[in-house]
């Protein structure tokens, strides 16, 4: 090894010690007759001292001349440090080099490699190696490293096998968008890259393999936003023998155990929710628990409740559902905060068309944008039901039941957000439970799998498949953390004929099933034990833990909103040569 | 679960428990009032036995209706075996049933779901996910999760991080065919599947990460042979700040604790041989080391031997080397053995002239096919030369140094088969050093890099890139078990204008290089630290500790030699739809 000791290891103990160090150089302070140096590493950084009078004057006068980031190799004496610095590992000690070697001189990065950079986001794409040294982008990779290392010491410990599966399949017309990858072989025919490896963990259980797992890359050819990426990673897995409740405990288990050993948190039992409570309470199939706040009704369609009507207020009298929430302590928001607010809803992104506020004032008294059509007795009717307080706010939207719905929800998220009630650093989990099996398409005037097309209904909702589609329920499940959805999956169907009869329901002919699918469904006429599984989107879980909005950080080289990777310049172009052994030729568009 | 045991956990401590076992019906024997299940999972094989008079009629008569791989759920009670089986794991025990649930019917298999099958490999390659229910598979794949694990407990322990470096990247002219991905977002332009994350890995060093490994996909659209999967599996790692010998040290001891820990075998220090010697003792870059066989020259063009010439014979007074092997206790091979042998090295795959032969007979006396030359004196000097002994057979070819070599290399492995002296469950490795840097493609007219263009000539050899490039060795070492490369390294270029030299030998234009690989140069420039590393070849590890020839069986879901997966039946056509929204179109091949 080029060096004997890392940049984050010495200590008190090894004074006098003759050490060789090897590392980048990330300042030098030059205060005249002294010079210190900090040498950087992953894993640490130690201070090089050089005395004018000590040091000999050769040394001394190279020394001066290194820059930032050169890599340099130091051999010299551990000596103990006059002034301690507290804050890294090392900083009882120094080392005094008697020789100084340049590895790589470097020239001056494009951005300061500090944690606070002055690079904005494209020259740090660019030079996406330089932003790695930086700190908090190096801890995210690591943090990566060990929810993989711990990821697969529960998997491993629960008798899960990781089975590879393979990376060039088939392209199928149901889900996302597939990349595709001409086959030179096979010419006129292409591979696809796989969106998951669903089909493939399920034939595994059909040979027994009885519990599966893989950290695996997975593709989508969708369009991007900041927290997608064309490829991204899963963990994939897959259990057989099991009822839904099964799967709930395993990967409960595989989630409080990554709290545990990666950010030492006890994790209380995880709550679940159904996926019609959470509509109903939150408007989102993934709420944000980590606070309250959750829906009231004032006037619904079921008609259980209706303290609206009939006051000549024909926004609600008209409206299929009115519902509110309550954020404590606003009674304070100004009419200038609040028509702010209402402009903030009525934003085309969320689409409401107004916003009714009820402020219950510290004295008692309440007063609302609906003054003209309630009287205070009705207003503190809807407080209670609120169970608000004297210095709420009361916020309401109306209309269609689901835009209300989606429409107070993002009002509940901004107010939630507002009231500094979304602490990264805070977590909150949920199981929401009872999925749709089917959501209609309008625009393709079909069904479509809400999950995914192996999903199974409940046994007690498959009378309701052919009289109301849109009543099954499937036994589907998703991991709610903060908000974001980290994990999904089902109990699959492994019976061929309901197969068969999910694919038609889908709008596939039975041609169409079987020359995409007739593989899998010939697979469980050999005997398929019932099973069931979960994904987990593994970058976005990383970046939950990390604390971060963003995915990208936790990826080591991410590609740009256009799929680009700026720093290799891919995608490019490829030679008319290789084109022509792929049998394919590119078509210019006609604008 | 469907289980309260798997069919592997049952002991005659749990003899009187009630319990719930699901699984596969392996085999029913009916002996008229007893019938026996042997019920499988992946964890093992339990008996259920049903007696009439004890078990229900009911019971009795559905049970019989049961086919061979059924899927099962029995619940009963756990009764001592009167006649143990000692074979399996449950054989103390068995279960009398009490009720039983066929969760799936099965279709008589195609073929036999036993150790032995009659399916031919088309058939068990459509039936994967039945094929891969036989044990000798399952355990395959269960060797490879574990050589997995233990690969990523030893990187972890010494401080290796896992990166997963991107698959959608960008197509090189070097080396092997690239997979390609048109990029619906970038029309005309395309990704490339990574054939190693080679440059990625060589960033991570140049962004500090020190210590980095990843096992992971790679991709090579070659023509494929037995051994060959176009998707395949590296461990792939790199160091920084080391030289040649650290790295060798850090894999001998991830090889060792392979061996160690998943065949429980004390591997011994792992030898080292030049490149050279391999070639000149050998015939190969990659020896078999299981036996000895090595080549002994009678002539060579270094002139320091000549035992050949100038006795008439002209095949060998005109060769340029004149070598062989003694294969020990084959002086009772017949003349027609011989015969035989001799047409063998002359197929065209080997491509040999002819093969001279010395008998060393039990008696003392010498025979050879050159007697008519050679007197006995002479055939005894060649004798000795091969440290021979009475009942050894000598094996000479002649002509051509390079051919000679290979041509006889393919005779020791050969003649090493049909002494027995292969056998997979011995394992000897060895350190193949010293690789020359460059190999000249005569075809081409211009120097290949013999291990890839980022790898360091020994710094001592770098005047010859100008004189005699053929004559630079590289520090690239490759890992060689019984023959078979394993694994390969080499410690890196890291500096701009070395780099840049090498691409200019490699007949890369400034403009292509800089095209290509400008990022990496560009790298260089900002503090790039000495690094090196090693990939292995995974599959290839995988099937020689399973003690296999092919890889495939290594594979969960391996393509056959056309690169088809013929179970799902892809690479498939696609809609052109598709093919519109990536910009693309397929042309037919003109004949």
């Amino acid at each position: 090894m080029l060096r004997t000791h890392t940049c984050g290891e010495l200590r008190l103990t090894d004074v006098n010690q003759s050490v060789t160090l090897a590392g980048w150089v990330q300042t030098i302070r030059d205060k005249g007759g002294v010079l210190w140096i900090d040498l950087r590493d992953r894993y640490g950084i130690t201070q090089l001292i050089l005395e004018e009078g000590v040091t000999s004057p050769d040394l001394f006068a190279r020394a001066r001349t290194l820059g930032r980031e050169f890599v340099l190799q130091a051999t010299g004496t551990v000596v103990e440090r006059k002034a301690k610095n507290p804050n890294i590992s090392t900083g009882d000690i120094e080392v005094r080099p008697t020789a100084l070697d340049v590895l790589n001189p470097a020239k001056l990065p494009p951005f300061l490699i500090e944690d606070d950079t002055d690079g904005g986001d494209d020259l740090r794409m660019k030079y996406r190696y330089l932003d790695l040294r930086r700190n908090p982008v190096r801890r995210n990779l690591e943090l990566r490293h060990r929810m993989a290392q711990q990821t697969r010491l529960y998997m491993d410990g629960q008798n899960f096998i990781e089975v590879e599966t393979p990376v060039l399949i088939k392209s199928t017309p149901e889900g996302a968008r597939d990349f595709v990858v001409p086959s030179r072989m096979n010419p006129g025919e292409f591979y696809a890259l796989p969106q998951s490896p669903q089909t493939f963990k399920q034939l595994l259980m059909v040979s027994g393999f009885d519990r599966y797992y893989q950290i695996v890359k997975c593709f989508r050819d969708e369009d991007l936003r900041a927290d997608r990426q064309p490829e991204f990673t899963q963990i994939d897995c897959e259990m057989s023998f099991v009822e839904q409740e099964d799967i709930l405990n395993m990967f409960e288990g595989l989630v409080r155990h990554l709290f545990k050993s990666v950010k030492g948190i006890d994790l209380a039992d995880v709550p679940r929710m159904t996926y019609a409570d959470a509509m109903r309470l939150y408007g989102s199939d993934k709420p944000d628990t980590r606070f309250g706040m959750q829906f009231v009704e004032l006037k619904n369609a079921s008609g259980d409740v209706d303290l609206t009507s009939g006051k000549g207020f024909g926004v609600f009298d008209s409206a299929e559902l009115v519902v509110g929430i309550n954020a404590p302590g606003c009674a304070s928001y100004t009419r200038k905060q609040i028509d702010e607010l209402t402009d903030w809803v009525k934003r085309p992104q969320i689409g409401a068309k107004g916003l009714i506020y009820v402020r219950y004032n510290e004295d008692g008294s309440l007063k609302s944008s609906v003054d003209k059509f309630y009287d205070e007795a009705t207003l503190k009717q809807w407080a209670d039901r609120f169970d608000a307080k004297p210095g709420d706010l009361i916020l309401l939207i109306s209309g269609d039941a689901g835009k209300a719905r989606k429409q107070l929800n993002e009002l509940r998220l901004e107010m939630g957000s507002r009231l500094g009630l979304r602490d990264p650093n805070v977590f909150s989990t949920l199981w929401v439970l009872d999925f749709p099996l089917l959501e209609y398409g309008e625009e393709e005037q079909r069904w479509f799998a809400m999950h995914h097309p192996f999903t199974s209904p409940k046994p007690e909702d498959i009378p309701l498949l052919d009289s109301d589609p849109g009543a099954v329920r499937a036994n589907a499940y998703d991991l709610v953390i903060n908000g974001t959805e980290v994990g999904g999956g089902s109990i699959r169907i492994f019976n061929r004929q309901l197969q068969s009869r999910m694919f038609s329901i889908l709008g596939f002919s039975d041609e169409e099933a079987k020359a995409q699918f007739g593989f899998l469904m010939d697979a469980f006429e050999y005997g398929a034990p019932p099973h069931g599984g979960i994904a987990f989107g593994f970058d976005r879980l990383c970046s939950l833990f990390g604390g971060a909005d963003s995915i990208r950080d936790f990826i080591a080289f991410p590609k740009n909103n256009s799929g680009r990777d700026v720093m290799i310049d891919s995608p490019s172009t490829i030679s008319a040569a290789q084109m022509k052994e792929l049998s394919i030729a590119t078509v210019k568009e006609a604008k």
